[in-house]
């Protein structure tokens, strides 16, 4: 193509030739996703070397050291003035080049029994689990308004839908509630990827455990895991596994948005005319005054639905491979990370959004909608004492000679979970279980006192 | 392509221009997936007569009616006898038809405050549950065969791989322990999808509730579910998210087994021949004696890569979907069924095929794989006191003047989940805690007591 | 469970612990899918044996009994008389099998040459291209009756959505000949599936060649194949990467569908209201006279998605598979021809339900869409000489005070592709033109001589 | 989380409430792909320029004007000085406001007869032939040098598998050359997505064509498209299936890099040890003597799973969408254009490293091997005239009394695309008639005098 090439590659094709080439290709966009993983790095350091001086493998003045060098860094990073500097490969090296530099030959000896393998494992399982508390306090905020919505929109009916067809009355209390309900259920999913992503998989070094005598029930403990993977070679197979269970579990929050958000793009659609946006929210144009663009709505549906691709993709990098570790694994980084970004954004971006949204009301009073009614009346001649089939025959016959006037304001909906008794109560005290089961509090106890530890 | 034309969609042909074919393509394979659901259907219908009856919908005298007409269904639906007659859509129609047959009227009133929408859903959540139990059965079975062969086996050293290439010294212990610890964090995320089954849809009729007052906490006991989907757009909503799920779990063991698989395959190949199986269970040639083709494993790699591949199936199905029922989903159960179906048949051949496996010892005797031991002579010398610099020196060098020669039938690991202490006890208390958090138990019972009612 | 066991297993159950178990597991559904292979299987041994006949391995005489013998058993699959019989393990075996009963020994001399490898994958090459005509025979009548659709409803306007909001007038013409273009470019992919079916592997044997010295020429010849795969190698390989470019053929006619169908969907809602079917091919009530249920559409829709599902599954079964066949590939015929099939069937229920549609007309007359004619109003007045600022000032400002009286009967688009200059005839000869590139009728008479040989 | 959050959102929580957040969400990771497609974006421009005066809606002054501003703008961005500015809102805008910059109002009337939409459509359609014409070359020197490899090693002997079990004698010059003969097939399937993308969208307005009387034929010309799309819906719905089909195309590159990748790391096992590469192209350790770790083909195979991973990801997003521009189509950027990226990488990577690649020579003459002449003994001996029944059975008996001792030096197969006769020169053609198909020159010539009109 001449002078109309992509230019995407020049970078690659000056270096060609050298050794430079696998290096770039090798290390790829880790230096990007490292730094996501500092902090947790510093954090199992200072578990692993609480449990080597404990073995007798380092002095308490070394520990003691150690312990101080590494919580120097911690405060670097928290304070942004943490980098990975040119030249140094990744995150790992970073942190122990620091602690060489500032406290000489002590520093290296982290290392012993750890393998680079075991711990970039308790690495990304200390993020994960970091992730995940962030998308469930997202998740919260979102549940907490969609309720509140609920309760808000309680009287307010609409029209619901089956085949897309116009069916039965349904409520705007029930459409909001019924997304805050559907998030405690994807929360039971996120749960299950939390159990996997909080167990210690440190002392299983490159997946064949160590002849060095570690305790990695204390490593399990300073680092409040509420378990560790056993078997090494299953600590090792963790990898990849974590990854893929945290992002089923992304794929059903998303799911879960992506309804939402094609609703609302139906709903804003002027054929429909239900709900709307301030204006600074949605675009439009002065000579089409009658539109407005939900794009955050459109955009949420279509980052939701790259999140509910990443399952495939990591299955797709995970499956027909052997025990053991594979370099492959790497690159799940660059799949799941902007998947948990993505997640949260998106999450906030449904609040954001839902804080400004502008229901109709009085909508179902319209007699375009009056033959929503029709099982309504059946049901209630039904009650009345009219055997169903009678009751059915009227009903139709009366549609039929033009003579059905049902009372469109009224529905009498009164079981769990209906129109008139929207249980929110009960659903709220199910996130309220739910957000327990995590269990998050004890894992920062137990963080912070190890962050405490050694002076 | 005149007389080699494919022939398969003929029947199609001769019916076109009729009402027919709206028919034929509607139904699809309904059928044969709808007979699983025939003995779930009946006592769906055993809960909602009961809880009609009391709440005034059914007199005493025509719910002992419909429950021993169901019942007597149930038993030729146990016996094999229950069929889905020519001309009638599906199995609810077919119970319908029969208890009106029978019984007469009271056979019709059955359908008050349900739809066929809910009463499909609690078919399929009874369906589910009783699938996941007997996938945890046999989950349960490949687990204990794994901790006794890893038992068995903890004494027999094998080569450790990483990047594919030798790297330490692993054992079947670990290894065969590896698969048995993966499979208990492969139930917890079952679990999690058995919790999304066990939960009650019933009385949210089409997917907008009943104005008659229905008990659904009473259905909810009597089914012995451990909850409801309180609200009714949400249990609606449930039917694609409760079918993902669970093939979010399935593809979880799937992927264990995968690995397995590929292991098998690997392992027998003639270059690493760790392991063989009776020649009644490999094919072979008699002028090729040396192969031993493994194509179970090869099947069960591609029966669990089929598996895997159902997750992304059913989002397509599901994603950019406003709220309420469409037909749609009533393709899940093709995609879904034959999945439950393979992911027990993938099971019970491992543990079929894994009760005859044989296994090489004194691998790692041959001085083929004297390198694997040097990280061992390092950590050693590291113990007795040399620093890890010049222990890894000395090795180095014993190795570059061909002086290293280490003992290469002992390893000594000892800590948690290593090769000299395999923590299968440990492993096998994660197993029983896992069984105890789906409570088939109470389910069990309940389920019997309902069909011990009213006669 | 007790009795409540799902009892799909139960015969597996029967069984275990014999050798029975391997080959019903091994066996799988290949009876189901290997009749549809019989006609092929067929023409695949004439070819090979007149071939083995030149090289000199068989006589003249053999080669004529062969031959005999092979028509008979293509006219028994033709007139449907041909079954697998029990214990006979696949199609290959069974042809050979009632060649050597009614022949004996020279019915065993087709083997020659031949492994089951090649065998197999010259009778998967020659069911695909059979395949892909019938479904370029499908697309080509739907085509024809998208254009004489598009023709029809040439001046009937509808709008044009963005986002999902009203936008711009558009017509059933438009939109109507949307589908027919979109399904000429779908049949250049299909084209592209179709190149790499048309290669002959025979002879390639089990992925490595023969030392016999095969006319491989001669058997591309016979079977009317455009082409070898010359590399034997990657004659093998082509398994998978066959059915995968044809599964992503699939996908792409079903994304075609799957647009047509959710426009359908969306149009029968009563909101829009665009079109509608005859009652006997939608389903509705008696008293919910509005209710139409697109059933047929909303099916297409699923399948389509199902459908679109396919690459990844058989993305999962190749990736990070070494060379050289594999057992797994046997299960690609469980993804991909029931994909196939279900591809013949949405094309022509669509084709089926088209037929009967019915198209609301003078549906922009309307005052609800008289924004859409803001843009061209807008235009109109820029053609006419006024600057575009001040001609969008202008009509921004009509509007804004109630005085914008579009005539909403009349759009004057005159370019290439547009409203009133649809370029149907243009569209119909890229459909010729794609059907040309095939080459069907080459490959017709490939076969018709190659049946008609050897008397 | 405390101070343990994350810290990814950090920025986005500072601006919540603001309208700021609608922006930063929309606009997304734009301006990084969208300088991508500036020069493509001023090429449009030009085009559209000169028909625009064709038809009389700018002057030949104002035409001349523009087209020299666009140089202009064209030689900065090749320059590397283009930027899109803070507050510019994409590569469009910034285009547009360069020009109106410097020029004056001219610059507005750049957009009349052009909406947005078709704007980013032809932007993209420019940029998508560009990069296919990039990976086409990148395909093509790999091809040579798998070609040259095949060629150089065509006497070098090594095992074929079946079933990962040793089976037959093959060759690397067979090895080499087949993934040469894929990457030929793989350009067929490239092609197909090349023609669509090589099909003019522009005139197609917001997908419903404009007022205005455009010639787009005559755009189609200087942009050097081979076709237009010709109704303008389908014009605005090739948008996403001009990315799929260009997904499918990289997909099945990167499958056939994925077995290449599969097959290197496995040979490079110590159990196979057919290949090496140079010390500095691998990694290793001084203790670990033999490891030599194939990272650069791990990542090879992992990021050839990512690209196989997209169609699943864009179907997502496609699917179940009704007709007309959705925002959702902007987010398909931010999933392709890296992919693209991904395969130039690999393509280029798996030509840098196979440049070095190192075969073991005299592999089968290893007794190891010798079983793996059986099928060749039995065939020799029916090449001289015993039945194969008796050939079989005497090599079966001689191997059974270990009197089987094969000549492991030689291999007789000369039929087409065997060891002995690689036919590499008629693959090398069908490359030739490939690249050919594509016809990049005639498109290349078109730009070129685009670039040089108007002075």
């Amino acid at each position: 193509m001449g002078s109309l090439t992509l230019g995407i590659m020049k970078l690659w094709q000056k270096n060609t030739g050298s050794k430079k080439e696998v290096e770039r290709f090798t290390i790829g966009r880790d230096p990007e996703f490292d730094i996501l993983l500092a902090p947790f790095d510093v954090l199992g350091s200072m578990a692993h070397a609480t449990m080597l001086a404990k073995i007798g493998l380092l002095t308490d003045a070394e520990l003691s050291v150690l312990l101080r060098g590494l919580k120097e860094i911690y405060q670097e990073i928290e304070s942004g003035q943490f980098q990975i500097q040119e030249g140094v490969e990744d995150v790992h090296s970073q942190v122990e080049f620091l602690l060489t530099e500032r406290y000489g030959e002590v520093g290296k000896k982290l290392h012993s029994g750890r393998s680079r393998n075991d711990q970039v494992l308790v690495d990304l399982k200390l993020y994960y689990r970091a992730a995940i508390a962030e998308i469930v306090e997202a998740t919260r905020e979102l549940f907490d308004l969609l309720i509140s919505l609920s309760e808000k929109h309680k009287k307010d009916l609409m029209p619901g839908y089956t085949h897309t067809q116009l069916a039965m009355p349904s409520s705007f209390g029930l459409w909001f509630g019924s997304f805050a309900e559907g998030l405690t259920e994807d929360l039971v999913l996120l749960e299950s990827a939390y159990r996997l992503a909080n167990k210690n998989p440190l002392g299983s070094a490159a997946g064949y455990g160590s002849s060095f005598p570690l305790d990695r029930t204390l490593t399990t403990q300073l680092l409040g895991f509420e378990d560790l993977h056993h078997n090494v070679i299953n600590a090792q197979n963790s990898r990849g596994k974590t990854e893929r269970n945290l992002s089923f579990a992304l794929a059903g929050i998303a799911a879960t948005l992506n309804k939402l958000a094609t609703d609302v793009v139906l709903f804003m659609n002027q054929h429909f005319g239900f709900i709307s946006f301030p204006d600074d929210l949605t675009t439009g144009s002065s000579i089409m005054p009658h539109k407005k663009n939900p794009d955050v709505f459109e955009l949420i549906r279509a980052k939701t639905n790259q999140i509910q691709g990443i399952p495939s993709t990591i299955s797709l990098q995970l499956t027909n491979m052997s025990t053991g570790y594979h370099r492959d694994l790497q690159l799940l980084k660059e799949v799941l990370f902007p998947g948990i970004e993505q997640t949260l954004d998106c999450l906030r971006m449904c609040t954001f959004m839902l804080k400004e949204i502008r229901v109709k009301t009085r909508i179902l009073e319209d007699p375009f909608y009056k033959h929503l009614f029709s099982v309504e009346a059946v049901n209630e001649l039904v009650l009345c004492g009219t055997p169903f089939r009678d009751a059915y025959r009227k009903v139709g016959l009366d549609i039929e000679n033009g003579e059905f006037f049902p009372d469109q304001q009224k529905v009498n909906h009164t079981h769990e979970g209906s129109i008139g008794n929207l249980n929110n109560d009960v659903i709220q005290s199910k996130m309220e279980k739910c957000l327990m089961q995590f269990g998050f509090e004890k894992t920062e106890k137990a963080l912070a006192a190890l962050l405490a530890t050694g002076g």
